[in-house]
């Protein structure tokens, strides 16, 4: 039921402008028009980037006049890229992943195979340099990036067979984006990008027959466990990384410095609340799934990892390959991972693994 | 001579508004005095305060007239609490656990041993109650708290010795605030709570053995490597939680809700900017502690966590007998543990173990 209205909502005409609060319709502001690649109202994904619209008509005090237009409602979801850089509309609100086929790079700019997870990321992003090197790549496509929004670690996905070795994933259907996608095709899984809105009714039909999209709460909504049971726990694919508020570089350069500062405040905000949202949730919607619906939770083995490293060293050396920019962006990532992520695990998981151990937690 | 500077800065007299941003001192809005834990210019965390104090006079647009007291520049570091609740200041910046001589319930709302990463402590109060709880408590003094800034999982702490077994702790004395200063009382430890000011002097004269500050990064300008040489990987006793603004009650109470957007997106932009520089930064000056101080790293073995954890169960216990509130806070800060926790361990501990693994990360 909730899905259908997903999937039909994501149909409808409309001004997105209903749950915004009121300065947005105040007169007179800059218009900034949002166009989303998430289904209205979506748990997760939908409702963030609707809270982010809100939260900046209301920041702004009337000086921005929001328009929010979710997933179809003025554009389809991969059509918001080329919609902002055109300049038709001011800003949408994605995955930068979904456009890796305009830029390799941009992959880094929401999640990599084996790459870091959202707070890793976050620190690259605004205090190692990630900022500038998003800028140059987006930049190249006339838009201006700021990060807005966070999934955490995502599940492996839905599969309707248990994968106990790579072999078992060879010949597979499944719908897996990004730098990821790339990684299971090496493996010989058959992957295809497809928007969230039409996930399901695709794997019903038997035209894919495995795929990944966020993690307990988000997947909930989506009734996957009606058509694959296993459910993986934390994949290679996208450890976390961050969603994108990308705007036309025009419309950036044209607002005053307050007005910039009120977007990147409520960019900011709003990339804390989302992830926050989602790990405050995933709980309680694994108990679900679990208990209500049967789902079989698994974990990929050591071998299964080991074939997916080996196949990500060879897709991260393709990247590089595409151009320096792409090269400049992978070893900053790379050195930043190391030196970050090293660091975190003699700290948050020299604790946690304590932590879990001593009070028997997971 | 960084730390002397630091030392000596805290003994200036002078409004703290020179480092704001011009809105600061627009005439005619609402006066926000800020006072503040943390001595002035100090890296990380005082850098943290003073750039959120320019984010809400920016934000606001001159609407708030913001001031900016570092530690001692108009009360000391553990008064601002009074000053704060008598109305005489706005907001404070610190950490609420310096306070559990008010309410011991308030360590929950910095962090407390073996309790929840910042990641974590985030859901819990944004999504889970949290927040409603910290009202309360704080409520009770007429402060109205939001989360701002967090250090990530701490250092165990810095020792003129190697700790071996939990005897070997026993007549070490400590600066340790908190529930971990209790924990650690409990194992033998004569422990200390003194403000960042104090600790370098106290532990050069002797007058303690150990400290904890923070992590890399923050520690790294305290020089506390001249007076004891082993540096503790992840502690039990702050995991990561969170900082506080806690303001005055009727202060927040007088605000329109235009005002208290301004003050909750530059709280929680600040939020995850402190915590983010933290995990930036941190490697590249735990290789300097390293290499350029001769320190020696190391982590607590099982035994010594497992002797904490007994003394944690015990402080818990404790702290639940104060007050039906503290049994309330405790309750739900242990159960969103779990189910928080205990799922972040299935997605992003997998994948992050299994990355480090495959890396050879740390």
């Amino acid at each position: 039921m909730e899905r259908r209205k997903f999937l039909k909502g994501a149909a409808l005409a409309g001004v997105g402008t209903a749950a915004l609060a009121a300065p947005a319709i105040a007169q007179g502001g800059k218009t900034l028009t949002i166009v989303s690649t998430w289904p209205r109202d979506f748990p997760g994904l939908g409702i963030s980037a609707q809270r982010l619209a809100a939260r900046i008509a209301q920041l702004s005090d009337g000086a921005l006049n929001v328009e929010y237009f979710a997933a179809g409602e003025r554009v389809g979801a991969f059509d918001c890229f080329d919609e902002v850089a055109s300049g038709n509309s001011q800003a949408y609100i994605g995955a930068d992943y979904y456009w890796t086929g305009k830029h390799p790079a941009l992959a880094y700019f929401t999640a990599v195979p084996f790459g870091m997870t959202t707070v890793e990321w976050n620190a690259w992003i605004k205090f190692k340099g990630g900022q500038e090197l998003w800028n140059k790549v987006s930049g190249e496509f006339g838009l201006k990036p700021l990060m807005c929004g966070a999934t955490g670690t995502q599940a492996g996905g839905w599969f309707n067979k248990e994968i106990e070795s790579a072999d078992d994933l060879k010949g597979l259907k499944m719908r897996i984006p990004g730098l990821g996608g790339s990684v299971m095709s090496k493996l010989g899984v058959s992957t295809v990008s497809l928007p969230g809105g039409q996930i399901y009714e695709n794997l019903v039909s038997g035209a894919i027959e495995a795929t990944e999209w966020v993690g307990p709460y988000n997947d909930y909504f989506m009734k996957f466990y009606e058509a694959a049971k296993y459910y993986y726990t934390g994949g290679m694919h996208e450890p976390g990384g961050g969603l994108s508020f990308g705007m036309n570089a025009g419309f950036w350069g044209s607002l005053t410095d307050w007005e910039k500062a009120v977007i990147e405040a409520a960019c900011y905000e709003e990339h804390g609340a989302a992830f926050e949202e989602n790990m405050a949730k995933n709980g309680e919607y694994m108990t679900k799934l679990v208990n209500d619906h049967g789902v079989q939770v698994r974990a990929f083995n050591d071998d299964v990892w080991d074939a997916m490293g080996e196949a990500a060293a060879e897709v991260f050396a393709e990247t590089r390959d595409h151009s320096a920019l792409a090269t400049e962006v992978d070893d900053s990532f790379q050195a930043n991972l190391r030196e970050i992520g090293g660091t975190m695990a003699k700290f948050e998981g020299t604790f946690v693994n304590q932590r879990n151990r001593v009070l028997g937690l997971a």
